[in-house]
């Protein structure tokens, strides 16, 4: 199995990104395709091409967070995410992993793969639970702001055998989004989408509210896509803010004990502690119902993330999910 | 100046209510009409009736928090919530504070006192910043699950209004929820309502997004009830999730510190510190647009937190706000 990896995108690309798919090739014995500037890429992990089954596969342009997606893939068919979407469209990849600009990589996804046959909308779904014991994954994050209820529905069914295939998790509660529990709470989208999922076989549970989306009520949370992309970036905005917080009492409970800090680091390291917590270290961003598998990472990714994401990306490609989809579609 | 206080209403009424309005009745120097039971608020409060300016009115029902709205104040016209609005409407108080089910207070508001002539929509406004310095009102955070345009507008004018009333906030940053900062982004509502926005004389920044809401990019967050609720709700939910677990990790750090937690106190008791940021201890909900100054406390409001909404409710009628929103809507 050989995973692409978007050398140029995120935040602290290439050289986090080289670190964390140094660090897939170790743990999971996995061939890595590093796409980006050749140069660079030699500079950085020169070194682990005789030890380790990574390859370079040179990307000379790079999307910028800012451009616009559609017109960014269009102009720049060189850059690391064009030509990683190719990789994957080609065969000769089995997965593509990036954290650059999502949209773009959204879009490539939907331009060069193409949507399954018979699929009505691809959207984007990711975990944003900060308990890793309750999954919560919410589908669409952002990808469909203009909704049906049939596509919600669909949300339900990819989201649904998602978790079942990557999770192990045989029947996931598929809870749908809305300002209140009862079925006649909601916009028309959403009493109409209610209506629907009652009627399908899907583990359905009901509406549910804000509040439980870190209670654990449901495996799969169901939504359109600006109410997803407004609730994870809120969830995100407040994590950022937390952890900041956090890093700072850190600092203040570690000046106050600043003698004995050291052999007592494990229980006063709050730091570290909600570090563990962060729902962006652990995998990645799916899109699901297009033909190949695509995990986008967080911006923000550090090597650990980049690793975990690879890591989403060879169970996703091992559980052949796009082809899961196609049949689930054809039921 | 006398506030109405619903006795009865919340998760720790009567008893912290009652805590709560004694605290004001002292610290305000404002007068206090608790209503509820007689018999058990003479029991609770009794013995500060001479020293206090603290009246007691008479409800025998009331509204649980399952309850149907809209039916529970028409078959409950003794209940806490609906002699409370009753009060307010005969002149008889200035301002009603309520822990209660705030689905009841809101339709008892729209009723009995009738929303301000030539209001499109009343709506809920509420504080969801945790960081004190960086104020961020929302509205609509739940009153309205399908708004057009114009009312999302007089949502942004209202919470102007109140913002520089309550505040003195001059101009305030008004942002309009989406999932996008560029004016393309949003649903059909949101790109219609950017481009009404911009003819206004607010101080309109523009689209903001999820992460916006916690780093003060506007004090003002415009957005229609449905999104709005599932925001507040979402924001309130890993709050509480939070709290739980920094109280854990409060235990940890006390556990590991048994012998000098004591004299150390202020710098280890997280709990405490992350407990002044709870958004809830401060204030409360308002309802904005209709005849009367109501405040809508959270359910699980304490005895600081009703005391903090007794204050906004002060301030509330101090400064005439629905007069000023009449006012506005002639303009």
């Amino acid at each position: 199995m050989i995973i692409a990896v978007d050398a140029a995108g995120g935040d602290f690309a290439p050289w986090e990104v080289v670190k964390g798919a140094i660090k897939a090739a170790q743990e999971f014995g996995v061939g890595i395709a590093l796409v980006g500037s050749g140069e660079i890429l030699h500079v950085l992990a020169g070194k682990y091409l005789k030890k380790l089954p990574i390859t370079f596969v040179e990307a000379s342009q790079v999307i910028g967070f800012n451009e616009h997606a559609i017109q960014a893939i269009q102009t720049k068919p060189d850059s690391s995410i064009v030509v990683g979407i190719n990789l994957l469209k080609q065969g000769k990849v089995d997965a593509f992993v990036s954290a650059g600009h999502s949209g773009a990589v959204f879009a490539a996804g939907m331009f060069i793969l193409g949507k399954i046959e018979g699929t009505p909308r691809p959207a984007i779904g990711c975990f944003i639970n900060l308990d890793p014991s309750k999954l919560a994954f919410l589908i669409d994050a952002g990808a469909n702001v203009e909704c049906r209820p049939e596509h919600l529905v669909w949300f339900a069914h990819m989201g649904s055998l998602y978790l079942s295939q990557i999770y192990g998790i045989e029947s996931p509660r598929v809870g749908l989004l809305s300002n209140g529990a009862e079925d006649t709470k909601g916009d028309k989208l959403v009493i109409e989408t209610n209506h629907l999922l009652k009627n399908t076989k899907l583990n359905f549970i009901g509406n549910i509210e804000g509040h439980d989306i870190m209670q654990g009520t449901a495996e799969v949370i169901v939504t359109d896509g600006f109410t997803g992309n407004i609730v994870l970036k809120t969830v995100e905005g407040i994590y950022d803010n937390w952890l900041s917080s956090m890093k700072e009492a850190n600092q203040r409970v570690a000046k106050a004990y600043r003698q004995s800090v050291k052999t007592l680091n494990r229980d006063t390291d709050i730091g570290s502690w909600t570090k563990k917590l962060d729902f962006r270290e652990y995998g990645g961003a799916c899109l699901l119902g297009i033909n190949g598998n695509v995990i986008i990472s967080h911006g923000r990714s550090q090597a650990t993330a980049i690793k975990n994401a690879i890591g989403l990306a060879i169970r996703t490609a091992e559980r052949s999910v796009p082809q899961k989809i196609k049949e689930e579609n054809n039921d």
